[in-house]
Formats: structure tokens, C-alpha cells, sequence
């Protein structure tokens, strides 16, 4: 399972596994791919700057990147109360009572509850990499749209290669045309922000229009060899994936208390989850839970945008975390959930996945 | 190309194409493939018998199929004078108003115009199967769910199998254990009934899930033989194409007055579909157009349920097709609609289909 992006990356596998969590990150990077760390749950850099220490002496001196979100168009400035005063009451009230019809419990009174939404913010995804860029990574990625130029220019002053994600050929044109070297095509399948085209679709038609100017990872609906192999049958030079590693057993040593999310994705098929505004006020695809169902009802209020909606949703975040009621998750995750039917060490199934890529090419040489 | 598909059906390559056109289905089967023709237009079983017996004679002796729509559940018994009783005037008028704000003129009064709809109701389906079990036939495939118990045990008497679309693993599988021999795994990305499941996803779940019993094509997203080569990677034994014939020279033979139709499917991007029920009142994937645009004002009516949808558009597909303006169009394709650039013989697409395979496979022998 070589490609150029080995060589590119200097990685064994060409696996790119995104994920929030530096254990699953550091060993996806230590199993042979690239581990890529997401940034945005760090409101403070110094706490990046202490994981990413982590992560430089956990990865046996191997490759890792971080994931930075960076979108183009949201308020640049603005503290996080200045935002606040801009989500309606209605909206408020509509939260609260669904949280009460769910039966999710307040949070304790001494609970030291997290800020939310500031990791989308552009000044504090810029001090993410002013912190990542002191550190040995490989990449950076964008997971909305290109970087701003200046985040581009000095990724690359440093030689850190820079990836974003495009759900349309014509985003992926205009990420190479603003310097990024590595393309993630996503799929409507994936988990968390997608667009409507899917891989089959979308993965060749990227690949075209890009060229030999940068490789292409497939993303969206990858939790198999036989994917890893369909993908690269596409024209990808690799794999993005981000949901698998959710039912790993080291993302809960990052994640305590999230028993009740694993439990949900290990009894989801494929059907449950859906594509909605009401995680981050651009479509993402969830796990479909009572909490996503009490936004399709009837008198439910119409999403915010970006980056409103995570600003109104981020308390009942933190409560339904802490309720660890499998019926009411919020999570990103994508149809390939319904290949996740047991919590295994990442190792485990890196080896699954490079086994089964070697079954299906067995498969197509007897198709000669 | 070669498949176990290949020795059950005949064919020399594992790409069964589904067409309305007897110029492209024998095509098809002449380059090869196997060709199945759509009856749903059919409404007279002797213009049937007679196009089937223009495939007996137009097909070099090579194997062809039809396919027959069988919906599980809609009125078995009423004519359509029954069935228009209960389509509100709402529609109608709403129906008429957009026909009118688009510029679709009415057709000219000597017209001699198609009744729609019949071809989906029970009784004509079944005089399809009778017709078609006279012929050399070498698959019947439903398009909608499992065919009738009695459709299935005549198929196999006279040693015809029978196919049967599905968009969910448990579909497949209750499909499989009333005696259905091939599953189309059709998804989201397909043209026409589609589900939610993106094939990337949908097709090693329904080749796990009906494991070693019978054989599973591919169906949405494939245009190019890198996706022949990636639906083969995830596990099937062939592939299922329906909209990329609608883009060759043969459709137009059978089609006549389907320029303007070529016209928007070679101008449309991968983006320009959209999934409604406006089509026949369950969800089908339709290109995108000023016809589907309308439906989705404020002011639109919900689609009414199967066959009643169907019956009220057919009058305005009538003078949609006769309007010949590439915006008003309405019609089922896929996502694949992106990579139909120009039109061409069927041949020329199942040679180009070939060859992408070859060079995939060449391509993945090199990750070794």
C-alpha cells in the first residue's frame, strides 16, 4: 500500500487519520500513517503547546500534522460575549427546552465548564499555529476551505505542506491555485462538514481537475481495505479518514467519559446519521440521536450560521456530554459508522486495513 | 473485466446497463455488456413484444435483459381515471401556474399523447413479464424492491434470474431470502430511486451482508472504468450503469426529440442534481433544472405518493419533453452526470470503460 504520498509525507501508509485525540493521533503516526491532531478543542494555546510536546516525544520520531480550522468568513474579531448578544432568544429558549424534554441533567454547580466555540475563531486558530509550528510537524491542515494566505506562506517557510478539504472540483482548483500541496476530497458520506457530491463522484473528478499538481486524499465512507483500495482505484494517492478512529481504544484515554458516544456509534448502521446545520451552522453530518431529531420538528427554530449555532449549542454540548445517555450524542461521524462494531486499539486496525487492501487487489488480479 | 458475473449471465464484461432504449440496450449486449431494457414506458404489451423482438434480432445472439417496475405497494386494481380522482386541484393548478411562469407551451392539439403512468401498476407490469418471458430474455430486474412471489417463480421456471435494486444491507438481504439472484446496490450518487447510503459505503454492506449467496453490481457513480475498478475493489461482481447511456448516439435513435435533454446533461456539473419526490412521489435523483427549482418555492405543494405523483407531472413531462429548452428538463440522472461531456457511441463509452480499468488496475499494482 505504497503511493508517492509516502515518500511526500514520509509515512509507510498513505492513512491520514484525523482526530481530536493526541493518543489516537500519535499511534496512527507510530502504526506507519499520519496522525493529524485536531486543534480546535484547545481555547488555549499553552494547553496545544503541552499536547503537542506529548505528541513530539509519543511518535517514535515519526510524522504527525494538526488540524487547524480556518474558515474564510466568520467574524475575526469579537470577544466571545460581543458574538452572545447575536443569538436570538428563541433560539436560547428552544435549547433549554429540548435539553429538558431529553431529560439532560444540568451540569454539576462547580462544573469548570469549557468555552466552546473560540478554537474557530481566526485569532485563536492563528496562535494554534503560531504553537504547532514550534513543534516537528508534517502537515497542516485546514479542515474549511484554503488557509489564509499568511498561515500558507509561513507553513511553507517553515516546509510544513499545508491540506484542505473540498467537497467541489472547482475548491480543490482554487486550493492549488493558493499554494496548498494536499488535497482532501470529501465526500457527502464523511462525518462533520460535507458537501453533497459523493466519493465515487467526487474523489475522480477532483483528481482531474487538480492534475499532477498535488495529491489527492479520499475522504468520506473509508473504514476498510476495500475502501482504502476503491479509493486509490479513484485516483487517490491516499486516505483521509476521521470517524473510524472514534471507536478506538485510545480515544477514550484522551476522552474520559465517553463510553456513552461509543456506545451509540458501535449500534448505529449506516442510516443513522444525518446532514444538518445544527452543530456548527454549515452542514455536517451527526449521529442521528433524539437530539438531532428535536431539530427537524415542527416548531424547531432554523439553524444560525457559523459561527453562531456552535456558540448556542456548546452548554448543551457540555451537558449532554456529561449526561452519557447513548440516545442523546451529538456527534460528527459519517455512514461509515456502520462499520464500527467494536472498539479496538489503533494498531488493530491499521493491520485490518492493510490486509483487506491486500485482499481486494488479490480479488482484481483474478479479474485479469 | 472478468467476473463470476460473467459465467452466470454470458457477458464478457460484468457492466449491465439499464436503458429506455432498445438502441442502446442492444448496443450494449453486441459491446459485451449486458443490456436491459427499462418497460416502463411501455404501456402497450405489443409494442413491447414487438421491441423485444427487434432485440432478438439486433443483439448478434448475445444475452440482454428487462427490467420491469414492481412497486410493492401501490393500487393493484383501478384504471387511471380512478387513480386522477384523488390528485387535488391544488396540484393541478399549481402544476399548470409553473408551466406557465417556465414558458412550456402546450402541445399541439392533433397530439397523440402517452398516458404516463400505467406502466407501473401491477397489472401492466405483469403483461410486461408475459411478454417478456416469450423472448430470449436472460434477466428481469425490478427497479423497486423485491418483484411479486409469482413473478419470481415464473422467472426462474422458464430459467431467467432475477434482480432486484436495493439501497439498504436488510433490503438486500430480504430480497435475497425471497429468491432474488443479483442485488443492484444502488446509491446515493445514483440517478432515479435512490437512497441515502453513498455507494462508497453501500456496496461492501450489501456484499457482507448477502454474503456468498448471490452476486451484488454496483449501481450509482460509475461513468469511468476507475469506478468500475473501485466498485470491483469493495466487493462486487459487476457494475450497474443507467445514466451514463442517456449521453450516446443510440439514446437519440430510440429517443427522437431529446436534444435539448443531451443538451443539459453534457452542460451539467456533478452538482447539478437534486433528490425529490417530484418525479413519481418517491425520492429519485433528477437533474437539476428550472422544472425542479419550482417545486422548492415556498408556494410548492409536497409531492403526493406513488403512483399519484407520477400521474400528475405526466401530462407536463409531455410538454416539457416537446418544449425542447434545456432548462426546463426533467429528468432522472445521477451524480455522474458531471463526467458526460459529449455524446458518443455506446461502443466507444464500453472501450473507454475498459481501458480506464486496465490503467486503475496498473495503478494499484504499483502500491505493491
Amino acid at each position: 500500500m505504497r503511493t508517492a504520498l509516502c515518500e511526500r509525507l514520509g509515512i509507510e501508509l498513505p492513512i491520514v487519520g484525523f482526530t481530536p485525540s493526541e493518543h489516537v493521533a500519535a499511534a496512527l503516526s507510530r502504526a506507519g500513517g499520519l496522525g493529524v491532531l485536531g486543534c480546535v478543542r484547545f481555547n488555549d494555546a499553552a494547553e496545544l503547546d503541552g499536547v503537542l510536546s506529548w505528541m513530539d516525544d509519543n511518535t517514535d520520531g515519526k510524522p504527525y500534522g494538526v488540524d487547524i480550522v480556518m474558515p474564510a468568513k466568520i467574524p475575526a474579531e469579537g470577544t466571545q460575549v460581543d458574538l452572545t448578544k447575536l443569538i436570538p432568544d428563541a433560539h436560547r429558549s428552544f435549547v433549554a427546552q429540548v435539553l429538558r424534554d431529553l431529560a439532560v441533567p444540568p451540569l454539576p454547580d462547580d462544573t469548570d465548564e469549557r468555552a466552546g466555540v473560540l478554537g474557530w475563531l481566526h485569532s485563536v486558530a492563528r496562535s494554534h499555529v503560531d504553537v504547532a509550528l514550534k513543534h516537528r510537524i508534517s502537515l497542516i491542515a485546514n479542515a474549511l476551505g484554503s488557509p489564509p494566505e499568511d498561515v500558507i506562506d509561513r507553513a511553507h517557510a517553515a516546509g510544513v505542506p499545508v491540506a484542505a478539504l473540498a467537497g467541489k472540483g472547482e475548491h480543490a482548483v482554487r486550493h492549488v491555485e493558493r499554494g496548498v500541496d494536499l488535497v482532501v476530497a470529501q465526500g457527502y458520506e464523511a462525518g462533520g462538514h460535507t458537501g453533497e457530491i459523493a466519493s465515487m463522484v467526487l474523489v475522480p473528478e477532483i483528481v482531474d481537475a487538480v492534475g499532477d499538481r498535488v495529491p489527492v486524499l479520499a475522504a468520506g465512507g473509508i473504514g476498510s481495505g476495500r475502501q482504502v483500495a476503491a479509493a486509490l482505484a479513484l485516483g487517490a494517492a491516499g486516505v483521509w479518514m476521521g470517524s473510524f478512529w472514534l471507536a478506538t481504544e485510545e480515544y477514550r484515554t484522551t476522552m474520559p467519559g465517553s463510553g456513552a458516544m461509543q456506545t451509540a456509534l458501535l449500534d448505529a448502521t449506516s442510516a443513522d446519521t444525518v446532514r444538518t446545520r445544527i452543530y456548527t451552522g454549515k452542514p455536517a453530518r451527526l449521529l442521528k440521536t433524539r437530539w438531532t431529531d428535536a431539530w427537524t420538528a415542527d416548531d424547531a427554530p432554523q439553524p444560525l450560521p457559523m459561527p453562531l449555532q456552535n456558540l448556542l449549542v456548546s452548554h448543551a454540548h457540555n451537558r449532554i456530554h456529561a449526561a452519557d445517555d447513548p440516545t442523546v450524542v451529538s456527534m460528527p461521524v459519517g455512514q461509515i459508522v456502520g462499520r464500527m462494531d467494536r472498539v479496538r486499539p489503533v494498531a488493530e486496525v491499521m493491520a485490518e486495513l492493510v490486509r483487506g487492501y491486500e485482499e481486494a487487489l488479490a480479488r482484481l488480479d483474478k479479474t485479469r
